[in-house]
């Protein structure tokens, strides 16, 4: 088959769509119960966490002298603030640990800015149509979370250095209704790119029409490198300073995909000033966060370093499983002309482009045998993808005989669908 | 010191002011620093639940099979949404467990019924200015809530056996902006007193001119009984069922003062289709609750009745509290007809109602002393108690010794207090 399927006649085609059509029948009889859906970390990575369950016996007070399981401690345990401040290369009152859910941060957030607006400015929700920008394709529960809000949402193409800049610089700066902008600098959901330098420094030097306008910077995958010399990207919220704009940037992060997902802490940093305001809100939702699984946090890791150290480990065993899925696309339709797909240096995702119009079908086919993936379209604000053809692959949780199962699986409905495009095209 | 102040002549009064006064600047000579603020439990009441910290170990893995480490299970793991039915009275599926703070789910509810409105119905924000009945004294947190949504609170009188009924009746069924009322039906925060069972009926059996009406019960104290005999109050979800007000009530309850105030587990209950439709707005929010820590409530506890044994330990430390303040006060107040003051049979206060006009006085001479109370006021909906007389003795957290000291403290300075006020008035 080494034979671009674009330059087959209708004799060729079908023989594959027939040979591809029996072999997806074998695996639809074989029960197959397979999930790539969400970037979910594996058995094997959460095990790399268990000592945390006993690592507190009978300890319960910080170095400062706070008891962790009283009330109190709004922003965070200093331990933990000052590990999230040295990852993000930021000081640690640029920093609120939260609680297990960054989302819950990011919602919380947008919600605050709708109905008090920002920084006690005019709420969003009483000045019209709020919109927000959304690299695509890009994060579905970023997007959901604009849906709950009725946010226009306003894709914006990316490239493989971050979105689209010339469109960004040109829709803020003329759009006062533009508040947002949904960001994955860093081995972005799902392309897997990471913005240049150069795109940082263009988002950091944005002239918004709004004043009201923050770039919401979800930093999930900061340190979720595959490979030993990480990857680089430039300090959003010191340019942000630097470009007369410290209030601007709103940044997230999480240890969701480094301890345990459900059981993590998180965090969200901003200007000191911006953290202030926040905080005030804060000290009306709650009494505090949850302390003791800070210190839990804290330590567990100990310091940065041994954040750092511990996603090693979380590389080492997921190095073989993007290894598995550079390696069976490749060989499986590398030949074909019919898809595109990133091999990422970090993060949890694969993502790949089919033909127009063969998203929806292929996970469609992939569900009947049995193989779950992210439904086609979640990508794109509204689940509308345009084009039909971007599907998001989570590979990170199934273990590696599993994942090699569901690959092959997805690239015999890959080919179905292909030929059967390229078929009905040629009636 | 056997006669009524009022019935003290000028010289009388002037003799008591000169000794108290004498006293009190012996107290401010001592450099005191004790705290009766805030409702926190105490570091022998905290130490009870130590074993949690290292009760989990190596599981992590649900009845049901659940990975406790991993993302989902939104509504809560099914151990304890068991032992917060069965000590509520309740099916597992009225239930949704929460995170570290029941306020922050009552803080969510209220900016979900504001932004969202009532199941699907218009939002509260967009229908006018909207109401909220306050019992007072009552729950300074629940007010902040109200001041922070712009909603207009509305004081009513508090009997002995709960809210004055008549007065809610009559508002609740004549105004349409009157969308919810915060109760703490047991161990009422600051008074002590427990809703009477005709009281929760009428509640159940409101006819609120809006349909998007809702009941705020934060049953907090709901096992924080001093008294072997625990006090029941009636099913608020099962009568408002019955009344045909199934979806009225919103129970939240919490284990802050059962086991790590900071780090424990909330629980919100309702009809199941009011959970439902919580869980919606839920799964935008987040992907799920910090299970690990549930399982570990769930472990240590075991079951409703674990809970119930555990409470009667923290009973056991509180009442030697309880009791030093009811004697003390009578013993130095009893005689001289210038305050009221509860004796809970749970909870976490004591209410202290002064003469009016003097609480402010008091606090003021108390924190000059060295003896923080919390603020005079804040139990008043906008800080604003119209008779100045009462104040809220949060009597948990400090050591029997320390406790001692600051009630003598106390009881000077409303004597002191007193005496001036009734001089002032003689002039």
């Amino acid at each position: 088959m080494a034979k671009l399927l674009k330059e087959m006649n209708k004799a060729e085609l079908t023989k594959i769509r027939d040979e591809m059509q029996a072999k997806y029948e074998q695996y639809c009889d074989m029960n197959l119960k397979l999930n790539m859906m969400r970037g979910v970390p594996s058995n094997e990575q959460l095990n790399l966490s268990n000592d945390m369950l006993s690592c507190l016996a009978d300890e319960y007070v910080t170095a400062s002298g706070m008891d962790c399981r009283n009330y109190g401690g709004l922003d965070g345990i200093p331990e933990l603030k000052k590990i999230f401040a040295d990852l993000l290369d930021i000081t640690a009152d640029e920093v609120i640990v939260g609680g297990n859910s960054s989302l819950a941060l990011m919602f919380d957030n947008v919600a605050s800015n709708m109905s008090h607006g920002v920084r006690d400015g005019e709420p969003w929700q009483n000045q019209g149509k709020v919109k927000f920008l959304c690299p695509v394709p890009g994060y579905d529960r970023h997007f959901t979370i604009c849906e709950y809000f009725h946010i226009e949402m306003i894709p914006v193409g990316m490239n493989d250095n971050g979105p689209d800049m010339d469109t960004v610089e040109r829709l803020v700066s003329a759009d006062p209704m533009i508040k947002g902008i949904w960001c994955v600098p860093k081995y972005s959901n799902p392309t897997g790119i990471i913005y240049s330098d150069e795109v940082v420094r263009r988002f950091a030097n944005l002239k918004p029409a709004a004043d009201d306008f923050r770039i919401y910077w979800d930093n999930a995958y900061a340190i979720h490198d595959l490979d030993v010399n990480r990857a680089k990207i430039l300090n959003l919220i010191r340019l942000c300073e630097e470009a007369g704009n410290p209030n601007m940037p709103l940044v997230f992060t999480s240890f969701s995909k480094v301890s345990f997902a459900g059981a993590a802490v998180t965090c969200m940093a901003s200007s000191k000033s911006n953290c202030e305001f926040i905080l005030k809100r804060l000290s009306t939702q709650t009494i505090g966060p949850d302390k003791m699984n800070q210190l839990r946090h804290a330590r567990f890791f100990k310091n940065a370093a041994g954040v750092l150290a511990h996603m090693d480990k979380h590389a080492e065993i997921l190095r073989p499983k993007f290894k598995l899925v550079a390696d069976t696309l490749r060989q499986e339709l590398g030949s074909l002309g019919i898809a595109e797909w990133t091999e990422p240096a970090g993060g949890y995702f694969v993502n790949f482009d089919a033909m127009e119009g063969c998203a929806k079908n292929i996970v469609s086919l992939c569900k009947q045998a049995g193989v779950t993936l992210t439904p086609a379209g979640a990508t794109f604000p509204y689940s509308n993808d345009p084009q039909d053809k971007n599907i998001r692959l989570a590979i990170t949780c199934p273990p590696l005989s599993e994942l090699s199962e569901a690959l092959k699986v997805f690239c015999v409905a890959v080919k179905l669908a292909s030929a059967e495009k390229y078929l009905s095209e040629s009636v």
